[in-house]
């Protein structure tokens, strides 16, 4: 139908924004609202600018036949840092401390606005890697793992502990937790990761990253590539972590005498590219 | 900052679109942009015009000192039926049939993109009913709960089949499955839920509605209530289900003689309220 610019502005952000990563050709703006190619450009540089200025993203045009508009999603430094600020005083309750060095996040984990934030970021990182899927293990990193998928455009597979019905045959590996030492098992549905994939592992916790180095066995054993990794939290342990190369966006340090505790942005900003934004 | 008309569309539309469900003040939108109240009103016109015209939702306008606008999100009834139809079609290959009677939707429900309409779906249901939390038992549920409860703006509870050591005290409740007539166990985080609240109930799956019921009395275990139920994919069984008032966007009919499947739209219609667009 057609529609004025202001029109036009309300519904290309819509679509962009529930688009996130995604190459949409102009053909389809310009037929939607029945307007000229530059008129559609002009409206594509005034959403950029906006996004820009925001810091909440911005507009990559791709040009040529497979050509078309990118909405990029980014969180600009100073909202990562006074969210995750935020988010660390909420969690540095002692009340939260649980038996066995875990900490109490599940109505954290519980709400959407806070997941969808934590999934922002986290795409914020690897929105220029050559991501597949994404990978997390049941069941607290699954809404990390929806929300980031959404604004990289990828889907999620879920390991699961034991195998269920409803996921046909799959693929079963033991591994060690790595601060239990306990032998456990991750299942995985046959046909949920090609050959080749490059794969993103994110995780709610890790203490040793004994889970996290048992995902990245399994992505070996379907010949798919581990290409990142990512937990919300992770503890300042002394032991020897088993993953190197991972992304936390807040670490729980070691309680104090007074069993108070404290939770410190965690390594994010040393992934964070600056220059991603520009 | 100061913006022109057509920033503050772009902006304003983000925001709406980011923030569902939730009363924004306008004194929020003339102190970010600097601009008359008029100004706003005549922009929060234009938005909800683009959005009526589109059936993606809509603004309300809330007078009065707590007052202020609300984006409430809604699919409209041609979208909704052509989504459902699709997915319909994509889910009625015989080769996703598994034992027992399951129908094979890791994928389905892998894909955020769709996991997020789902969400919209379920949302346009219950966006004027009185929710405050959305519940779901592990696994597969989760991802439909989280798109749903991101749309309603409240959190969302998981339902576990033991207890965890992350979870700090729970309540754990037997309960008998309805179809395969098993006795199984529920827990839940004694914190996670607070007397008297409105709970909407999601699942990805329902044969005999065993589970749901299980959830229902769970509920009523913490002096909540139960106050809806929804689930993407229901079966089609002779036998009596054991919940009668839930909102299925599917149903997987019985397989005819050439082991063909056939999954039809569910008694989601019914439930859609066509007044709610208008």
């Amino acid at each position: 139908m057609k529609m004025k610019r202001s029109g036009r502005l309300v519904d290309m952000t819509r679509y962009l924004l529930t688009h996130p990563n995604t190459i949409i050709s102009l053909t389809r703006f310009t037929e939607r609202y029945e307007s000229a190619k530059s008129s559609i450009s002009e409206d594509l540089n005034i959403i950029n600018e906006c996004f820009e200025r925001q810091g909440v993203g911005k507009l990559v045009t791709l040009a040529g036949a497979a050509g078309g508009v990118k909405y990029l999603p980014f969180v600009k430094k100073e909202a990562a840092e006074a969210f995750l600020h935020r988010l660390g005083e909420t969690l540095s309750d002692p009340g939260r401390l649980l038996p066995g060095g875990y900490l109490y996040m599940t109505d954290v984990l519980g709400d959407p606005s806070i997941v969808n934030e934590i999934g922002r970021l986290i795409a914020s990182i690897f929105i220029h890697k050559p991501i597949d899927v994404v990978m997390t293990m049941e069941t607290k990193g699954i809404p990390i793992a929806y929300a980031t998928a959404s604004q990289l455009n990828v889907p999620v597979v879920i390991v699961r502990r034991s195998s269920k019905v409803t996921e046909g045959s799959t693929v079963s590996m033991n591994y060690v937790s790595g601060s239990s030492k306990r032998i456990q098992s991750m299942v995985l549905p046959r046909r949920s990761l090609r050959p080749g994939a490059n794969v993103l592992i994110l995780d709610d916790f890790m203490k040793a990253g004994g889970t996290m180095k048992g995902m990245m066995n399994l992505i070996k054993e379907f010949d798919a590539r581990p290409v990142g990794a990512a937990v919300l939290m992770e503890t300042k342990d002394a032991e020897h972590k088993l993953v190197n190369d991972y992304v936390s966006l807040l670490r729980l340090e070691e309680l104090d005498e007074n069993g108070s505790l404290s939770v410190e942005i965690g390594n994010y900003f040393n992934y964070y590219g600056e220059d991603d934004a520009s």
